[in-house]
């Protein structure tokens, strides 16, 4: 235990590589090693960057490792991809493009993608962002596709939060740009040479202006950058406002303005404690034997569903204080 | 309790709204009402919709309940919108083209988006339909973004599922594909007019025959449909492909081929224990007081999330058969 525990604060890559392998197969094991861990975490500055599919977030990504490099800066990336709930591994697809820095020590990039039977990705990508932490990264950037709840709940676990849109992207983006104004504390449109970038800048602007009295006070107001990240433009600019953003983040919190740590705190356990809670418990109603014959009497039409969950559950949870 | 079952099996519009709503903020009182409606259920084809921002869901949707309607079939739509997990309401904004529809008595449309603390949407979802299935609507449409794991959690209710998709739609449509591929009983290409259609279309051909033995044995292989919604073309075919594999479904079950049924089954009650099994122990965490003290600890540090989440549950657990 201790071995691990040394080796991945040493920096040992292939040590990590295997943790976060087993962080992301659901290995229970891996807890003793995150407690240990644990006080070894909080140095690093977690970037989340997330939009929709084919905004060009690898690249982005791909160039911002690029120039922190230059800067002396070392980064982990955690390619996060829930879009391939079957195949059991993220797909690498583009991010074939980021293997140019895969000979180069400072850099650590895997993909996660698994998924336990009650969807722990958000726990899975807290425990590997806390891991390449430990293990020294500068920077931890979290990429995922920007969608759906689960992709704003690991999101979540970033200290800043990139949104990377592009022009014309139909109707839908306005649905898009609402869910995830919230959590966006820096706006990126890519491939601003296209068409519609004008607008798509208007339009972000009128957003964050109608929520204004969020910015009250001094409060971070979510800068709209331009960039084309294919010709590595706009990408110094984006690490400029990371860099303001931290500066800030380091101000709110020790000006005691907020309760930041505590609200990280709460939505880590409250995940970790989900996850663990059903994990235990449905394997006891499966083991007994109890949630089969459940199911088999609601497929015959002998109960209705919500009759059998309150069999299934009532006289055991009362059994908790 | 009688009244508004019966009101919702007699089609009464404003007592089912009510309920969804209800159903959508996740009031405790509707699992009475969903037990006694269950035995209503059943008859209705529910057909899920899904694809990216952008590729024209709800002008599909529209389309087709227009040519539905012409045949004289009723139409419940669920547009379930989980872009939006703050604003507590599902973004109507591209829906209001399907207004048109709203005078008519048989077709109800309306959208879910609220989620619960723990994520309940697919439950959410499964009890709308059931409540639709129950008010006598032929079809039930249900349109979903389709692209983290709750998304596809949520198409899994569906019968039949169709996976819309546009041409050229950047390098992580290839991902996008191969997450949804194992789901989608349909594929339509809308805006079939662009550029890419034909090499969309061979992706997909490939996608699909690389899966070959999925489709042995007479199994259903999904059908690649063309189409551009907003003219109104290749609507009629994707009906008709709807109605092939609802007989395809129907001879499939009869045949005792699967177990489809307990299949659905099985989802269905893994889904309301667990929502059920996170509301109950985490009200029990809160109000004692025990969850708010953890917390305070972990954001102090002077103890890692993991070893408070085993300090707050494994006792509680041990107490459940």
């Amino acid at each position: 235990m201790t071995t691990i525990v040394d080796k991945v604060i040493a920096g040992e890559v292939r040590t990590v590589a295997r943790l976060i392998r087993d962080i992301d197969d659901g290995i229970p094991e891996v807890r003793e090693t995150l407690k240990a861990l644990y006080p070894h975490t909080g140095k690093a500055h977690v970037v989340g960057i997330t939009g929709a599919p084919g905004v060009g977030k690898s690249t982005l990504v791909d160039q911002m490792i690029n120039r922190l490099r230059k800067k002396g800066k070392t980064v982990g990336v955690l390619a996060v991809d829930p879009t391939s709930p079957f195949t059991g591994g993220a797909i690498l697809g583009d991010r074939i493009r980021m293997q140019r820095h895969s000979l180069d020590d400072g850099v650590f990039i895997r993909s996660l993608a698994t998924r336990g039977h009650f969807g722990g990705l958000t726990q899975s990508t807290r425990s590997a962002i806390d891991v390449l932490d430990a293990m020294g990264k500068d920077y931890v950037i979290v990429e995922t596709v920007g969608v759906g709840q689960d992709e704003v709940d690991v999101v979540k676990s970033a200290e800043t939060t990139v949104i990377l849109v592009i022009p014309g992207m139909g109707d839908d983006i306005q649905a898009i740009k609402a869910g995830i104004l919230e959590i966006g504390d820096i706006f990126v449109i890519n491939k601003a040479d296209r068409e519609g970038a004008e607008k798509t800048h208007s339009d972000l602007t009128l957003m964050i202006n109608m929520d204004l009295k969020k910015y009250e006070g001094g409060k971070w107001k979510p800068p709209i950058l331009k960039s084309e990240a294919v010709f590595d433009k706009g990408v110094e600019e984006l690490l400029e406002e990371i860099e303001k953003h931290r500066r800030y983040m380091a101000e709110f919190e020790k000006g005691g303005l907020t309760t930041l740590r505590s609200e990280k705190a709460r939505a880590e356990l409250a995940e970790l404690v989900k996850n663990r809670l059903l994990e235990e418990v449905f394997n006891r109603l499966i083991d007994s034997g109890d949630f089969d014959k459940a199911v088999e009497s609601v497929a015959a039409g002998e109960v209705d569903p919500y009759t059998a969950c309150d069999d299934l559950l009532l006289s055991r949870i009362d059994a908790i204080k």
